[in-house]
């Protein structure tokens, strides 16, 4: 397949592995693009710059496809060093990077220097335009459906990628309830250039989580995520267990403060869950796509069939069901 | 287009205007029905049983398309006659209803045995599989993204039309965040046989209400709706203006009742709205396709240029991406 997204990224399909925190490590990353999407570790699962360019290393080993490194920039309460790890990025000759969280103005000239391309996650057309506006290569624009953050907007993809589209000259992922072929297709013909699947990619044989938490991912359905941290304006959609029901309970009942909240949904209590498979230690963030798994197949199979079911739905049923009459 | 849609109506194109209060006119549903596509009228619009058969009448004098009655079944202060609306509906020989609200099982003998097609208006899997046990035809999913009441799983279309198709036998109408071809082959994609518009036909030449209400639904964007009584668990997306903020905020901070902020949103209101062109007195229902509308064409132009755009789609860019490389 060949899409605005697979010339810029030179990657095989438009299928990109979304930034994942403890889950976006050298096993998934490689067998991501090895099987001829584009994979993503997370420099911040790694707990230190020199860690993170050993990790580089690793997906090196593992794979001569390009892939990509998150950076995820948020406010802590621990002071992360920023710059270390975009050096440890630029200095190991990756050549493309995904930015979250706070807009990547700040580092955008060391990347642009070091020839990387740049995508960044957004929530919003302005956030998107924005991006455009400060060079970044592409977009990957969340809508409601997503794991993580979603914004305050709550517009689905059903709109906001076409919306985006309309007002966007860069090429576009999509980003946020999207498992299958159906999706995909639904994607490409909202506007986007390609794909961005994360929630989906926990569901593989090679992320490095327990297979307890892959085994909820089969079983539960659509209805199976949750809002937090609304009432704080900082939306997070997560896994519905006991551990989300009770922050729910404590958010809207009681009016818990983030500081009462936070330690139920840390991230160490997630990176414990992945390595545990306890799935109500703590929680984790998790997608709408979450209704849409059904199994869990390697990352070779899934890439492969998603492709192969894309090119059957697009030169079969929409083209038989498009012919004149 | 040929899809078990346009099989099950005998129309010529898989879009059906959806049924909307006060606007569902026979000046609008015969417009969309000489356009190829299915249009509706809405009995509950009529003020009695006997005004409903003229309104069916006029339908029938200015289109020789099949059309459908919309009959939404919901709990009223003033009780509503719906045997008698249903006794016109088969006595005129009408041959599509759509039902909304309750589920239709009180009328399905007397629907049945008329050998009218019956659509039911779903927002859950759930509901959908129990609109197919009771013997309906077709149904048509609401989203998270419809006007009107979405209902309180927030799942937007992207994963709810693949999730219901996957368990459905019936052929299933995508609903909700609609507006052009773009979303039409999406739809199609995720499994829908077919698509129901509301909000994009009330910003056409035909829809019988005041100028001013088309500008607006042009003018306002994907954030230009409001989710009002969610506190209540019954949630409806109204098009938001100066009446939505203040229905929010009576609701949100001052834990007002229904029988406080009805007043402000009554049908009443929306009808006066929809005649005087006056947008800040009440307000109405609106999808989030509001934020994909940006002109105010014919029916007939619409659904034209809706098909030639979903046949470009699919056999253009869509064909091209999908070859082997």
């Amino acid at each position: 397949m060949k899409t605005r997204i697979t010339e810029l990224l030179g990657i095989r399909y438009p299928i990109v592995q979304g930034g994942m925190m403890w889950v976006g490590r050298a096993e998934l990353a490689a067998a991501v693009s090895n099987a001829g999407a584009l994979g993503t570790i997370t420099a911040l699962t790694q707990p230190t710059p020199e860690a993170l360019r050993k990790e580089i290393g690793r997906v090196r080993a593992m794979t001569d496809q390009p892939f990509a490194v998150n950076l995820t920039i948020l406010p802590t309460i621990k002071p992360v060093p920023y710059d270390e790890y975009v050096q440890a990025i630029v200095e190991n000759g990756v050549k493309i990077v995904e930015t979250a969280g706070r807009n990547p103005e700040p580092y955008m000239p060391v990347f642009k220097s070091a020839g990387i391309k740049v995508i960044h996650k957004c929530t919003s057309v302005r956030h998107a335009l924005k991006a455009e506006a400060l060079g970044c290569d592409a977009v990957s624009v969340d809508g409601f459906e997503c794991a993580g953050h979603p914004g305050e907007d709550d517009v689905p993809n059903l709109i906001l990628l076409p919306a985006a589209a309309a007002k966007l000259r860069i090429p576009m992922l999509a980003s946020g309830g999207i498992a299958d072929a159906r999706g995909m297709v639904a994607a490409l013909a909202l506007g986007a250039d390609g794909i961005n699947m994360g929630t989906r990619f926990m569901a593989t044989r090679e992320a490095p989580i327990h297979e307890n938490v892959k085994r909820r991912l089969v079983e539960h359905d659509e209805r199976d995520t949750a809002l937090i941290f609304r009432t704080l304006k900082n939306t997070s959609r997560i896994f519905r267990n006991s551990v989300a029901e009770k922050v729910l309970e404590l958010e809207y009942k009681e009016g818990a403060t983030f500081a009462d909240l936070k330690p139920l949904v840390s991230g160490e209590r997630g990176k414990r869950m992945y390595e545990t498979g306890d799935t109500e230690d703590g929680t984790f963030p998790a997608g709408l796509a979450i209704g849409l798994i059904e199994d869990i197949p390697t990352c070779a199979e899934l890439v492969s069939r998603m492709i192969a079911e894309a090119r059957a739905l697009i030169h079969g049923q929409l083209a038989a069901l498009a012919h004149e009459n």
